[in-house]
């Protein structure tokens, strides 16, 4: 008998009292782009401030220029216990078109969508008041069996994530001290499969940036001067052909600085999770992997950094046909970052590779958009290695540690406001239908999630 | 004392009775393309048919189901004098911005520009009145001075040259046998430059081809795909950087096929035209010439066939940024031929290109925009090396043989349907403002034109 053992157990028992408290909160439409759910979105952060007070939360509403915060305090069960940063957020998408949900969005209730798979339907049931109330009702289990917690908590909730997060960098700037802790847990992923709970370890960076290629002093005919004009479209072709080599590897100089090679064991784990190319490139009609050579899918995404053109336009692109020669033409491109690479220093690469190429008289403008750099948590850090334990002890499957192939601001943020990294844990689902009519969360999810949450408050603290 | 002799005599004395009748033309707004200048147009082609009853053709106003054509006849000096067709077009180009004119366009007049240069100015003075009344002043002062022409001449002055012609094709169809002759003269062509005549011996064809690369069945994030996923902007890049090699040569298999050297001699009668790389480009703000290395700007153009980009866009391409993998990107390309280079074999070579560098999971949709062969007289074509010789026997610099980089449609009409080819003078300059305000014509070109078309029919006819 341990003493998670009662926690887990409490859980079971009163699943459904922590489904109502979950349904209260979900039939408050609190859509935070929409100025109309204002008042909805206040109240959504008052429902829960309350119920975090029930749990034994110093907790409050903390007005901002926009959508008001939740922040709540728990002391651990000792002086010494780790101290940890929740974060969710209690807004949600808009829920156009309304006509296509089947049952009402602000109306949750629990549909059997397969022979013994239940769900909870509507708006936010994923993303993310379910995911964020599994880690109330664990911290509720905690305190309801043993008085306390087995860490200090902080809860950071905030009610713009839909809609930009205007409020949420002068807040944490603001309030460094209450909120720094020694990591922070964020509830906002998925699971990799129905069976396999996973650990987000890194999520890629980026480097947008647009490019202006400039030839003749205004658009010709190609008659008369195709041969001997230069052709914009032609430079640009050149120089964007010129990013990746025949392995599919970039080969802008210095690119591949700061990239460090995955542990073994981690692609091997990644290999045990039987996504290949078909199954990753099928269901969007695509078979052969584009990126480097020798890699896999999982590794191309989770771990390896890419250039990728987002845009390209130049000359007549209207219907029908035009002899122009443009006088000018552009790309948009983006670079996806892992590990160390630095943003501001492959912005540079690049600008310098595409001079490089540049005839003589042409001329080049470039437009930044956006820099920032990947985040990667040691695959070892003691506090992911408990995590994954945790975790693989509850669910079907071992705990897998996957990488994200996009950013997730929140992650960069607390680290450059709060100077700690995160945790990123979420049980949510591909097919959840997360900002699209007919939002689900599995009951799975929402049983288990909270005794896995259960299970990383024990074993964080240990 | 030869036969020109007294007509050029005569040309120079009645100089400003030839004026006056072409001021007679330009007052008539002949605009083929709107509507509201229908009748405007008819009176063109009535004022144009009875003026050259005055000179003794056998001339009258036919009706298509456009604007009318004006044919005329006039017998040669002898049953065995050559047949020229000479082809012009009495329509004209719209005047908007009315206000930019310094002169009302439909009131010709004469303006000197610059001391001991003066002009005719008003629309069509130059394009194409101005040019085509040269012809029918040489026949009259022939007429006058020896009552008969060197060459028997049909004349064909279409009303629609300025809005795509459309009647022009089925005229030549169903009056092939009235209209053939040994060769046509096309007016519509300008000087090399004021003291050097020209004769356009080639004109470039073309083949427009418009491609589009589908790669994944919907847009991508390119966070979440970025990597594995194909992306058809990079494809497309590839294969339209693939299409020039480092000396700016096309590499698409055979398309050189059927591409002749320039015979050398014309090679250096080009370079004596003091024409470079900074005299061609400088005025477009460009200096570097961007075709084939080892080749004059002139010959780029006149006599090189190319690969042109008209038009690319793919993915994202407003203002700001979005990471996004488009699921399809396209192109416009043109090709530019000469000599015996045939269109249908360059495009089927061209689509082979693409697929051949397509990754298979990829598709590729194809579609045509036109496609002509070059015209290419050959340089020592007896008829050119007569009517060379008359152009230099009247200007202050020998004539030049000289390229069209683009097509002019009715030469491959007249090949086709008539089945003759084309000599092109013209005595238009650069300067002429064609198709814009204020267009003008010099009076040295009008005076010198009319002489040069009766050196050129007393050339033809021995």
């Amino acid at each position: 008998m341990t003493v998670l053992s009662p926690v887990l157990d409490h859980i079971d028992k009163h699943l459904d009292a922590s489904l109502e408290r979950l349904f209260s909160l979900l039939r408050i439409p609190s859509i935070s782009t929409d100025p109309a759910y204002a008042a909805d979105c206040r109240k959504a952060a008052e429902w829960l401030a309350s119920d975090l007070r029930t749990v034994g939360f110093d907790a409050g509403v903390r007005a901002t220029s926009g959508h008001p915060m939740v922040v709540a305090h728990h002391p651990g069960r000792s002086p010494d216990s780790p101290h940890v940063l929740f974060y969710g957020h209690y807004d949600v998408q808009p829920v156009d078109p309304v006509d296509v949900w089947e049952t009402a969005p602000f109306a949750p209730g629990i549909k059997e969508i397969e022979p013994g798979r239940k769900v909870i339907t509507g708006r936010g049931s994923s993303d993310d008041k379910g995911q964020l109330m599994l880690f109330v009702e664990a911290c509720r289990a905690w305190k309801a069996e043993h008085g306390a917690l087995p860490c200090r908590v902080t809860i950071l909730f905030e009610g713009e994530e839909e809609s930009g997060s205007p409020s949420l960098k002068p807040f944490l700037e603001a309030n460094r001290d209450e909120l720094k802790a020694d990591f922070a847990l964020v509830c906002d992923t998925g699971m990799f499969d129905r069976q396999t709970p996973s650990i987000c370890a890194s999520l890629r960076g980026l480097v947008g940036e647009e490019v202006v290629i400039r030839a003749a002093s205004r658009d010709l005919h190609s008659g008369m001067y195709g041969g001997p004009a230069a052709n914009p479209i032609r430079i640009l072709s050149k120089i964007l052909a010129d990013i990746h080599d025949e392995n599919g590897q970039v080969t802008v100089p210095g690119f591949y600085d700061g990239v460090d090679e995955t542990p073994s064991q981690v692609l091997q784990s990644w290999e045990t999770l039987g996504t290949d190319a078909e199954t990753f490139l099928g269901p969007i009609g695509l078979s052969i992997p584009a990126g480097e050579k020798g890699r896999s899918v999982l590794e191309m995404v989770w771990a390896r950094p890419t250039a990728e053109f987002n845009g390209i336009t130049g000359g007549y692109t209207g219907t029908g046909f035009k002899t122009v020669i443009a006088a000018e033409a552009s790309a948009k491109l983006s670079f996806r970052l892992v590990h160390r690479q630095n943003p501001d220093k492959i912005r540079e690469a690049f600008r310098r590779f595409v001079r490089d190429r540049l005839p003589a008289d042409c001329s080049v403008e470039f437009h930044p958009h956006g820099g920032s750099p990947a985040v990667q948590l040691p695959y070892d850090a003691p506090f992911l290695t408990k995590a994954r334990q945790a975790l693989s002890d509850e669910w079907a499957k071992p705990a897998v540690t996957t990488g994200g192939g996009g950013s997730i601001p929140i992650v960069g943020d607390f680290r450059t406001f709060l100077g700690m990294e995160s945790l990123l844990v979420g049980f949510a689902l591909a097919d959840d239908r997360i900002h699209s009519p007919n939002e689900k969360y599995d009951l799975n999810s929402f049983h288990k999630g909270q005794r896995s949450w259960a299970r990383i408050l024990d074993a964080l603290s240990r």
